[in-house]
């Protein structure tokens, strides 16, 4: 059980999600009584993180239902929702499946759709349990490691994805530190990762994106692990804007580049990171954080939510069902992922 | 004529630098009235930029010889001066240079530094000219530029150093765009260069740090330009922390990386970028700004002020004497730079 929940059911079918744009100062739950409410949270990324956005768009779902079990109404409730975050595989596949669950549900769709979500939420847990393990023996002992963004419990509802590994390998007694970027704009790794390392007692220091390459270079990190928002069939990966240029000064260095996904997050529908559609987001992101402004009004942004990182400079991808590692068509392949994250026969 | 003065000698031989700390919310300027506020406003980075550094060294020493021209004190000045920033190499240069005028000089040590300080600041706007004219002579019709930190008229005194390169590309009508990074930790991007280029005129885009890989890999940009603290003789180049993510990023997309530094960055007494010292900076620079913190208290923090970008990743060195080119241990000693930035006879 994660000491951080970021998404709760209250008695009453009363769904609540932790509002983690608050972080690391104030932490207040949001009711989401209804769909607006559940896309508002979404967009403004008061629950984010690829595999609670999967969690989110099937409770999501059932919120819809308890309102409006229709067909009609819960296929405008997918729409809205997968809208909200177009790059998110995860959030459409959780909402797909509701949905699918949904058609097939005698009698009672609101009813099965909550079972579905809490059953799919405990699949989630253990399916970060797995890749931790997985991903953990894939340090040595003394271990320092880069991170990026925020992909713990607070991003997954589990352990975590990349911070589930290295909370195992800190458990495990093989990690000697873990760093973590800021993660401009939206700062998720100052603000949350940060807050999960101290949380967990895990020795943790806090760097600015500008200062990763030279970080890297200087020897102190043996490898960067950073999870993914979805991964082409031939493994090249989009992640948190910031994850290309890690891989690249790791790819430089020589030392291992890690992505740690659960097996939705991968998309064989895409045949490469060129068919990955790219969310940009509001350019006041950029220059100011939280009110304060520190660029001068009336300039223009580049703000990339995501950005690929190729195939070939990752080391190696660590899913519930296994290791893939290049090329990565035969070895995500043999994982077992078809398109919609279905088990191939 | 630069639309913005860093520095200015008001009657009186009253010294003051615009407080870059406040930009771009408020141009306040502060009056350095002893050695300790030079050293103050130094530290403090309310005068910033290595050019700049280099006249506010000989300016500051001008300052303590008005109050205490003899010997020992002089020393002691210039070694309190060259403490606050010990990576500058214009700062120390500017110092050592104006204690050798100091010690030829006849009669009235004070007058002669004020009159050596006001030359020097007319020879850097001479320089930035140069500089600009032959940067912008590498660029091609249309062609976009990134940019990292702040290297205009704030950071020289002058045009500016990869700035001036990017003003004159602009009035020649050759740059399309400049895109500007934020420059975490203290966004000398954000603040100071996206109001410069403003103030200019000039089409500007500013992106987060995290962005710049992706950008570049996108084709939107045909060029990186950033100035330099120090040069080693054989071109690895100490710059702001992230110049060196940059630098990989443009050599795996195949565009050039520019640096635009005057001769007095050259450092040939260093060998190479190994011997080059680093300023690590305050850990509460990260994780928050301007008093609004966004990591959780009681964290550690990596803060390198700079990095070192290998010569072999570097495309042309751009200084007032010429442009250099790899290998950069011939081509740097052909612009004539010898130990202490004196050309060779």
């Amino acid at each position: 059980m994660a000491e951080v929940e970021p998404l709760r059911v209250l008695p009453g079918r009363r769904l609540e999600v932790l509002d983690q744009t608050l972080l690391p100062s104030e932490e207040r739950y949001v009711h989401l009584a209804g769909i607006e409410a559940v896309c508002e949270a979404i967009r403004s990324l008061r629950v984010r993180g690829a595999p609670l956005l999967g969690l989110i768009g099937a409770y999501g779902m059932a919120v819809a239902a308890s309102t409006d079990a229709s067909g009609p109404e819960l296929r405008a409730a997918a729409e809205a929702i997968i809208a909200t975050r177009p790059t998110a595989a995860d959030l459409a596949k959780g909402v797909h499946r509701a949905l699918a669950v949904a058609g097939e549900a005698a009698g009672d769709p609101a009813g099965a759709l909550w079972k579905f979500a809490s059953e799919f939420a405990r699949q989630r847990a253990v399916e970060d349990r797995a890749m931790a393990a997985l991903g953990a023996s894939l340090l040595r002992p003394g271990d320092a490691v880069l991170t990026h963004c925020n992909t713990g419990a607070l991003a997954t509802g589990g352990i975590g994805t990349a911070l589930g590994v290295i909370r195992a390998a800190h458990e495990a007694g093989v990690l000697s530190h873990c760093y973590a970027t800021e993660t401009r704009p939206l700062l998720q790794g100052a603000r949350l990762t940060m807050w999960e390392l101290m949380k967990l007692g895990i020795p943790a220091t806090l760097l600015p994106d500008t200062a990763a390459a030279t970080l890297i270079a200087s020897g102190r990190v043996q490898a960067v692990i950073t999870g993914a928002d979805r991964i082409a069939a031939n493994g090249d990966t989009a992640n948190k804007v910031g994850t290309y240029g890690l891989a690249l000064a790791a790819a430089r260095h020589g030392i291992p580049f890690l992505i740690v996904a659960p097996s939705t997050t991968f998309d064989p529908a895409c045949p490469d990171g060129s068919a990955i559609p790219i969310e940009f987001r509001a350019g006041d992101e950029v220059g100011g954080f939280a009110g304060v402004r520190w660029s001068p009004a009336g300039g223009g942004a580049f703000n990339p939510a995501f950005d690929v990182t190729p195939g070939a400079l990752i080391t190696a991808i660590v899913s519930e069902r296994g290791i893939a590692r290049p090329p990565y068509g035969d070895s995500i392949a043999a994982l077992g992922i078809a398109p919609e994250g279905r088990r191939t026969p």
